[in-house]
């Protein structure tokens, strides 16, 4: 079975788990405040082109997605969101657990638009009984999206305006980050990602780190004291060098850069596999994330020898799907899959002529 | 500088870090429903004598802690604790950020009673204005306690007994168990445990993981939707197998007790050694944390060649300090750390000598 | 200027007002201690021909709805809403601050489906990766509706096995649920609700009493510790008794059910009267509330002798608005509410008339 | 049966319930926007001497509380206060359910010190693990406290300067600050408390209001938005005139003043009647509240004719109790309990007599 259902099947790419085998035996000081750490908080900042910078390192993404959430917010404040942000479906609630709602947004593509964003801050400015709502805080958008798709440099910064204008710091959840960066037609880099926001991450755990995401703070209020919020969320890890190490090893010579795109990569040439054969696409993904529509008459022969995971029924005898590719990504895999779906196709095309 | 100030100072031990990199390239499903985490569930079942038992990986300890108290209260009501938990001083007011008072007792020894927990009880039952104060729902301790020290068979029984009378269920921290469960005297077992307790975690991160506690759920209640409660907390792992591959290391053939009893023993040695030298103890501990009273004119010398915790001034020249052992401790660091304790103390001698 | 804006622009129906002069004097214990509130919860047990219930009077209805909520949910759970619901847009996000997620569902007239919440609780049951979702925990509706519309007998039936079929609790909001009571066409009665529900709450802020929303707990988890919630969410108002006093009155001998009778005649004569003079409606409201839908160039004239509140823009040259009836309004405001509209799209005839 | 057990167990003052039926027809927005609660604002502000003041009506005093410190409060922040603070043990844990710890300090009379406060901020700035431990964000105190004493204006000089220096707001919880105000040898004025604090309430519950609790808030930052934060928490009373009504009857002439007065006034006739029994006083109260400490053998006989609060156990024979005065008591009524106490006294002198 080779496994294309998400980009963490896998353990750490191996020059990570390297890299961590030598350092195993170093003593350093707890939660963060080790020399890798600080190394690799400095690389950072040097791709961010961000002096003044902090950075953190957090374990995973919901645990990130509601500690810079719950520090940036009042009370009565929610996160502005697009309906398909993964703080919207797929943390079990962990942002209103924090006490906040999230404000959703319609999607085009997995993203939302400046428009919008100004749109929403007017409707709740221009309410009458706009202390009886819950008043928009801040927004939040995911690069890649959930959908698989990217900001332009354009569509960001006007973006960016449009928070600035109205006072919203805008946060990237960056899990997908590398992906991102290194998408077909992608022109955002890390240092506009600086420029631009007031807090965005780096996604590791996605990327081929073991776990964990480096939190990139701009903002000036929300640096304040923002340890004692890691620690409180549980996200102040005890061997913080493990997340220093990691990171150290995706920065100190484009490791990071060099992942991103090789999973890019595999992901187009399955991308162009896939279009070939006919299928065509739910989301038209420049990223990792492929989301093919399947007839449904493939989808038992395929599991047999791939996972991959069901997106959404798209017609009565439809279905896309998610494929993804990361590190761990091979091209013979690829190509065994794309063999295996001609050769299904092949079989299902023969089984229904024969009917005739 | 040799590091004695935690026990987390280095990475995992050799085996856990050796069986990462073995299984590295292999493809499982996420979040802990890969096979490396159902061996490592049913090993730990089998040493907790707990067929029953349901069995989650989670990160750290004050998410786990959150998790379960959480869990386990409805909103009007608090947990029980030592004045000395982990909960009620060092973990940001991660509990009340999840709406619970920590109810605090005071500590004997890091501990507390059967009688205490009975009288916390009965006082709030007796109180006539109840609905106007926080319900006792639950009793948090921890095992070994925040001073080293651990709770004998028979003081948990009696704690056990207590709080099922008072039908407040008894969950037990244990971020350092294992050492407990080596403790010098101690007559405690995972099996008793899992008899005793409505929940309780066995720690890896503070014994030789690179990151990892697993909880062990007895209560039927508890083990309801708990892992939605883990993915709200940010504690489900996507890579969930790294967390199942340390914990199945650790059990497969014993090496969970063997780190414990290597620290352990470490503590002893070092524990005899400052007594030798005629320091005295803050907390009487028989586990990997010992805190000696030294003479305030021989802490610069140290620090220059040994990391060490401050713990509390004691008097106008004497502090108590905190030395851990771990799995990586060596017994040529505790000669190394007495060694140079002796000739602090001579110099200093000297030095107070010559003035006469 | 006469009001029309809302159904509390005024005190207490003056019977009420009478009987808090009358017993003001007396001396009583506190916090619904009293025999006014007993004797309150015993006619409320008897018009809803429920013994076994629990009666508990709180101050305010986002309070109310706060309260309840929280104390039914555990930390991953959801209450299902129609998108129109109350605590889905005007709470300021308190069910979110209580960290809940408010689940909507698209309302029809105001209204949700038994079918719905089958659809949501299977979607959620079948859904894969659910423990990342909110699992929906109860339902909550609200009688009347904000659109003014009511549940029909048998809506209500089938909404309650629906609900009990999935294991959620059902929560009405009855912040209006006098004028339900007496809606025309309306067929459910307090015993209904008692029958079909399992906790409701009865209105008074907006049906002539000072303050106050009477709930009644039929479920049996939900009764214990109660008090506890409310007190803790603010609710457990000192002098009790003044909660207790005007429920009695509303209960005694018909008040309750007078006062809504009064409000939604009005609220017909005004409804014909508004379709006599031809205007369209927002919604089709049997109740208190009513959402004529009015040209633009009237707004200004109007809001000169009358106040009302501005719901909607329906189009580019009209806009839906409503006006509210309560205890208070008279026949004569009314009427010259109907007269002033009369000429004022009499003139605005002439003018448009004169242009051409 | 007389009530002495708390200062709430009457109705309203008569000229406020005069003025509620006064003003009872007349139509008003709501929400607090009405003009009655303009004037009562403006009134608050000219006896506070503070022009720029906001003041805001609330329903009661653990909402007040809660919604005051949710407002001030980052996510890691908690509240210092005296460890007989209302909020620390008598809301139900209701500052925890708003994520907040209670932060106790040891009470001297029911007061904390400038001293204590600055120990407190400095403990925790040099504490060199501070991000694992909740930051001390605000000093909350009680006028008068828990124990019926008052802060002198020096007292509160000191605070507020240590407050200021720290960074920390000083919130002064004002259930009964007009008792405060009017207490035997009290030197602190509303306008001391304005110039003083950064935010504070005035009672209306305790001191003859139906309800109410008028919050006056200095601190610019604390200022935006509040009534989102009002309304969010269950506060923002629907018929918010009824608030401004009574509070513009409180201040219009002194009317709330005068109740203060009367009230301290018959506790010190009250308190130099016990005093002359021969009774001794678990606090020393210049305020309505007394707290003498009576032979166990009394209370029986006292309970059949007067209610208390028991207060807690002095020793083996004695037992504290509280009675409170209010607007409601009589001269009459005192010399009632004054009287049989006596006789209670006598009785069992001579009881006790006979059996020599």
């Amino acid at each position: 079975m080779t496994r294309f259902e998400c980009d963490y099947t896998q353990g750490a790419h191996p020059r990570i788990l390297q890299r961590l085998l030598e350092t195993n035996m170093d003593q350093t000081s707890g939660y963060g405040t080790d020399e890798y750490c600080e190394r690799a908080r400095d690389l950072i900042r040097r791709e961010c082109e961000a002096d003044a910078a902090d950075v953190h390192f957090l374990v995973g993404g919901t645990q990130t997605n509601t500690t810079v959430i719950a520090a940036l917010l009042r009370p009565h404040q929610g996160v502005l969101s697009a309906d398909t942000g993964h703080i919207a479906g797929h943390e079990t609630g962990a942002i209103e657990a924090a006490g906040h709602k999230v404000l959703t947004l319609p999607h085009q593509d997995g993203k939302i638009t400046a428009e919008q964003v100004r749109r929403a801050y007017e409707a709740h400015e221009n309410d009458g009984a706009k202390e009886h709502t819950v008043q928009p805080g801040m927004v939040y958008i995911s690069q890649s999206t959930e959908n698989g798709t990217v900001y332009t440099l354009s569509e960001l910064e006007a973006l960016s305006e449009a928070c600035r204008e109205c006072g919203l710091p805008l946060f990237v959840d960056g899990a997908r980050l590398g992906y991102a960066l290194a998408a077909e037609g992608g022109d955002v880099t890390l240092a506009d990602l600086a420029r631009l926001t007031d807090v965005f991450y780096i996604g590791g755990t996605k990327l081929g780190a073991l776990m964990g995401e480096a939190v990139v703070i701009l903002n000036e209020a929300l640096k304040r004291d923002f340890r004692y919020l890691i620690k409180q969320r549980g996200g102040l890890l005890a061997k913080g060098r493990l997340l220093g190490v990691q990171f150290e090893t995706f920065f100190e010579d484009g490791l990071y850069f060099e992942i991103s795109r090789h999973a890019v990569s595999l992901a187009m040439k399955l991308r162009r596999g896939l279009e070939e054969l006919g299928f065509g696409f739910l989301h038209d993904s420049p990223t990792n994330q492929q989301f093919p529509i399947l007839p449904d008459d493939l989808l038992e022969g395929l599991k047999a020898k791939h996972s991959f995971t069901i997106w959404e029924k798209v017609d009565a005898t439809h279905t896309a799907v998610r494929f993804c590719t990361s590190w761990g990504t091979t091209e013979t895999e690829v190509d065994g899959l794309l063999g295996d779906l001609a050769a299904l196709r092949h079989a299902a095309a023969g089984l229904n002529g024969s009917a005739v």
